[in-house]
């Protein structure tokens, strides 16, 4: 069901039950698999790869218990070129994926999130609305970044990595704040970060580590509170 | 490919490449999504909306390493007025989803669940058979509630908690025990729950906390194993 | 769509939207959901049962920053008798899935990786390529296998297990080594390990244990770093 309003380059494929609605514009050299869904708005560059069950463009809901409503009034999806987008993602309007960016199957990016230049967001991982991720970041499998968190460029995450920004746990209108991973910086698997806590450029997180307060540049942690080796 | 032998309320919207089963039962202003599928015995009520690849109904299964065989004789699964399910969630058949709550996309319910009112299920959640969640509820993304377990009115889980119910580890057909969490607890993103615990009302686990006894009322615990602050 | 070059035995049930491939041998007594996705190249036994939104034969895919690009001159798949794959499933080329095997909904298996009889992979849980693991192993939801680990027979994984196979966090092209977990070992849920260490035969690891070094045969280890109890 390819809307006959939507905007398609050369060498185009697609396979079964795919559903593109109007206004959506897609490039050159596209390749979008089986039981995919591109919501109008969104924005696709030249030789990207959307695999099956991959929804792009979704929007934000919520509920009488979400303190913050998401935002509604969201710009477009650009994925640029040479995207790679596995199987079952879902991501949101108005976020930026960028040149050579690779998304593993089950990872989700909501909205207002920019993804640098060749970083990897691994399967099954979340990453939350209004974060920055820079550029050759790797995000291993089934981690969760949190809203409003930034990531520097080059930074590490192993797999089942835990961020959070809700320092009173729902308690109220707090302002969220998210953990700030400087450049270089790498974190082992299953590690912890609290709200707000700020990591240092190469700094390194062991594995399992649950941090508390700030982590100096090129200072190794680890355990439970995290100290220095 | 919607049976005509679902009974179907007004003002109904519904997308492509959609099944819906005979005898399914769908009230008034209800809007489906793409590629959704929705078993026999499905009773949906007013204002729901459910968002694409997502599947109601779901029976369980197993195989001959499960120890305790899934009860097959299950009641129809009831979605209530005005809830909201994301995209490639699966719910199964026996659980009650109490009206205005929200259910994130990739979150899966089990079979013979009640969900209280205005409760909310993160994305990417997984809650296991037999386990009961209050009213104004909280459990956000990617986190884990196993089976026979009972949540209480207004309580908060952050981010990939993790909790457990068999304490010989599969060694054999002992009680599967859950852990309590009782009225305004609130738990710390990546925190451990060990099987049976009781977290006290208004009590507090760290994030990264490892939960080997119970937590009174009121009291702040962190660490692994978890003590009092 | 179903492809007239696949190859398909007695008693074929499916539902509706399903992808099915040239060359796909199908055995007698299976049954297939609806909107399944199998590539050219799969194999399934008799008595399999595969359900909704799942895909087999999924090629492993890279971008510029993944340090080992995936092998892509893999064999086929084979799915052998009396296996169960719920729904949202994803299972790669190359690998091999035994007899009587259940896996859950959500769970992903990469290349060239083999699961022994009576096995479970749980909902949610996500096996990396190029892992062996045994007869009679359970793996229980939202669990983390990382690529090249050895699980031996009758290992018991609780929930929201992590592992890790890279000691120097992606600085460059060292040998990954999964951990390797002895014959009966049991693992409690949220457990780490870090790479390349081995669990011996019926040691327990406790809930929540980061485990930085090898564990001797019976042992008990909880904590962080774990030790022996």
């Amino acid at each position: 069901m390819i809307s006959r309003k939507a905007k398609i380059g050369k060498n185009f494929e697609v396979g079964h039950y795919t559903v593109i609605e109007d206004g959506v514009v897609i490039g050159n050299n596209v390749k979008v698999g089986n039981h995919v869904v591109i919501k109008k708005g969104s924005i696709i560059g030249d030789n990207v790869v959307i695999q099956d069950f991959t929804k792009l463009g979704q929007l934000p809901t919520s509920n009488n218990n979400i303190a913050n409503t998401p935002n509604k009034n969201l710009g477009r999806l650009f994925i640029e070129n040479n995207v790679k987008i596995g199987c079952n993602c879902i991501i949101y309007q108005g976020s930026l994926i960028s040149n050579g960016v690779l998304i593993g199957d089950f990872a989700s990016v909501r909205e207002n999130v920019k993804v640098g230049m060749e970083s990897i967001i691994g399967r099954n991982s979340m990453v939350e609305n209004d974060t920055t991720i820079g550029e050759n970041v790797t995000i291993q499998t089934s981690s969760y970044v949190t809203a409003n968190m930034i990531i520097e460029d080059y930074v590490f995450i192993g797999p089942c990595f835990s961020s959070s920004n809700d320092k009173y746990m729902g308690e109220g209108n707090y302002q969220l704040k998210g953990p700030v991973l400087k450049y270089g910086a790498k974190i082992g698997n299953n590690a912890s970060l609290l709200p707000g806590v700020i990591i240092g450029e190469k700094a390194v997180v062991g594995a399992g580590a649950v941090v508390t307060k700030d982590v100096p540049n090129n200072i190794i942690v680890v355990g439970n509170p995290a100290t220095s080796l």
